[in-house]
């Protein structure tokens, strides 16, 4: 019988091995390679440049921490502008808001949505809805021509900064993703992790340059056991709503949305960090 | 170069290698196999029967998360029994309380704690403190035999229910564990993990016992990442303290303890569950 592991280097001396069960598919398209896998443990999931991305166990904590904080904070979210999120589960969150009028996702790699289409229906299931526009092309180009004050929200589902991530961790990502953002707007970022030092520098990086920009600042974490150390955050910026003091978590609770990890105990609990990330985020500078 | 990797089954499909400078010693003792080793990425750390127990650079997190949860509750514990926590890091952090008078440490493994206090000063450097007393023997028959009313506090600081941590997992157990605590009296009972199947039973099963016996009962957690999904859980029970309405934090935070994990925030954050964990703990029954 095949004994197939697909191994991520989590850092030069950790390594996270998974046993597979069919290596479904690889690409090479102009941003990254891409793989396709089926595992007994996580189903089916999907690598970008050999970094594993998105699996069918744990997506739910993902896609739920990346899109519920912010629309408990607001429940007015009319415009929302996804930057990646290319298999679709931000998207599909998103879609459960019959309150949300208009959904932009931009994704540079169009391979990724079709093949998250064909082997992750799981997450690539709403992508047609009516409310949703494809657009794949530059997340960064894309803000840079956008008129001001447009979104009232922006999640930025990205891979690490490196490759074709790179440029959405600039200071001319966020400038821009701050200019399309409404008065209300707010913005939620892929922030890395406090743990191992590559990453956790990359978070101390991301960090620093939203906080020059938006009034409101805050960073919340979760756990992703197939990323590395499995400590995750994403950072909240917002020129306006607190999403301790301003969130109406009953209104929330009143949508009846049935969610795997998102709760609003946990909306609150999540903003609640271990001492050393605290120190490292009061700390970052570029 | 020698290229030596320190390799952890999570599950039968799931592997978590370490890269290891060195394999210091191994020993068998009648109770399980011991190994030191040093690594770049995690400094000193020792498994037993295989399985990561402690290292340099995460054990801060579980040990602050054993300890200062109940201390903060309670700040009148006087008397404290661990049961297990070999590698001494749990009483290191409950000496930094001069309110507590007596910390007895009932671990079934001497060799565990020679060799934790050669190679891992780190966490056994307290173990000298004359409040503490070592006792050599199985904590279960411990308890069994010790009088009513004795403990203001139980940490169970116990490896996984295999091996000669079963039977710590066992009604006989917590139910002796509340027989010898005072009518204040706090457990926190090391509770494994949601994430995968095998751990998530386990968790399942020490949290229904321990239902069954306490009148308040929660469930706490923290991020690990060398543990099994870096998802981790401590249960809190208590005959009289709820740790969320009774707690004292800024008493807490007058102490000035240095922590790198813990602090008031997580008091309360850890006790937000994702919805899965809430759901497993509400559905289990042995």
């Amino acid at each position: 019988m095949l004994d197939l592991w697909y191994t991520e280097n989590h850092t030069d001396n950790v390594k996270f091995s998974i046993k597979t069960n069919e290596h479904i598919l690889t690409e090479k398209t102009p941003f990254q390679q891409i793989d396709f896998f089926k595992s007994e443990e996580f189903g089916t999931f999907f690598t970008l440049d050999g970094l594993m991305m998105v699996n069918e166990k744990d997506e739910f904590v993902y896609h739920d921490m990346i899109t519920h904080v912010a629309m408990a904070t607001n429940p007015n979210i009319k415009k929302v502008l996804v930057i990646g999120g290319g298999d679709g589960g931000t998207v599909r969150e998103l879609t459960r808001y019959t309150s949300i009028e208009q959904i932009d996702m931009v994704e540079i790699d169009e391979r990724v949505v079709r093949l998250s289409q064909e082997y992750l229906p799981i997450t690539a299931g709403k992508l047609e809805d009516p409310r949703v526009t494809l657009l794949f092309e530059d997340g960064l180009a894309y803000v840079k021509n956008k008129e001001d004050g447009y979104y009232d929200l922006i999640l930025v589902d990205s891979t690490d900064p490196i490759g074709p991530g790179e440029g959405l961790f600039s200071h001319d990502f966020y400038n821009n993703c701050f200019r399309v953002l409404t008065d209300d707007g707010i913005l939620i970022n892929q922030h890395e992790s406090p743990y191992y030092p590559s990453y956790a520098h990359e978070m101390k990086r991301a960090h620093s340059k939203i906080k020059g920009l938006f009034p409101i600042t805050r960073v919340y974490q979760f756990h992703m056991p197939t990323y590395p150390s499995g400590h995750w955050l994403f950072g909240f910026a917002s020129k306006k709503f607190d999403p301790l003091k301003d969130a109406d978590l009953d209104a929330w609770n009143a949508l009846g949305l049935k969610t795997k990890y998102y709760n609003t105990d946990i909306h609150t609990g999540a903003f609640a960090l271990p001492t050393f990330v605290k120190e490292m985020l009061d700390d970052a500078t570029e």
